[in-house]
């Protein structure tokens, strides 16, 4: 499966926020944690968990750039 | 200032792609490139171009998780 | 590859609006057209053009709800 | 009222999951199920159930697009 | 209609920049210039020119908090 | 810093509601209440309460423009 999503990054669960509607899902990558809300029913049906290996992705139309 | 967003990649602009009413800002970041569309003006008001040092940044609730 | 993003619908390019940072993919449905704006870049390495069959995906936290 | 949003499809909400910021609201279209996620202050003021018609919508820049 | 879209700011629109597959449009509030990048089919198909009396929203997802 | 994000509106926290991954911040602005889902950790963090003067902020691209 090919994506139109440029911005794909592999890393580890670290860290989730179980919440009744959406979890928080921490992935530790290179750059650092990228953190995610997703479904909570998506995070069960995936079975995520702390120590999975995953990629968070993200489109580039959601992403801003600042200056110091 | 104190941001609520907690995915902030610090990195260098590779690549810019000018188009007339958004253009993409590629930033090379510890983790791989992350791409940016952000408003023509902004960039221009910014005077960003490549080899500028700035920040990606995204909300969580735009990122998505996929497993392998 | 599981996904977290739980809207997934496939169907084939109707049409294109190319430009330069980023383009429009019409993605027919069973449920209509659905619009994408992508970055050009990822169009052209995907190799889109009007009728490929494809997957429009969203995440439900860009979904909004209205009522008559 | 006319909106800039291209994608809006017409469904009958076939389950809610609610949380205490936001819920999750699930409609089935002609395509499939679109989730949703909103305030739960939103869902009530809305008076949003199960088995109400309403549509989902949202905007093409944050749709992306997958191929096989 | 009623939609689930808590942020909705009436205003005219003051300026706008055309683009291929997308454009910005800039509303007048209250609050200063609201910013909207919507596809330049949309804007099209709706007439849109400055001058226009109109509302610019956006999911509550989407907005983020900073502390000086 | 400066940022490519348009649309910035200070205020004044006017309502929280407290979720366990995500929370609701509305801000009243000049054109309004303006809502803000974000993670709950970043409230935290952040020390976000009723009465705070914050700037409440959002790219264009997550904006659309209805007319009457």
């Amino acid at each position: 499966m090919k994506s139109s999503v440029r911005n794909q990054f592999e890393g580890t669960i670290k860290a989730i926020v179980r919440g009744e509607a959406v979890s928080e899902i921490d992935v530790e990558t290179a750059a650092g944690i990228m953190s995610s809300i997703i479904t909570t029913r998506s995070m069960e049906e995936m079975g995520l968990k702390v120590g999975d290996k995953v990629t968070a992705a993200v489109k580039a139309t959601a992403v801003f750039v600042e200056k110091a």
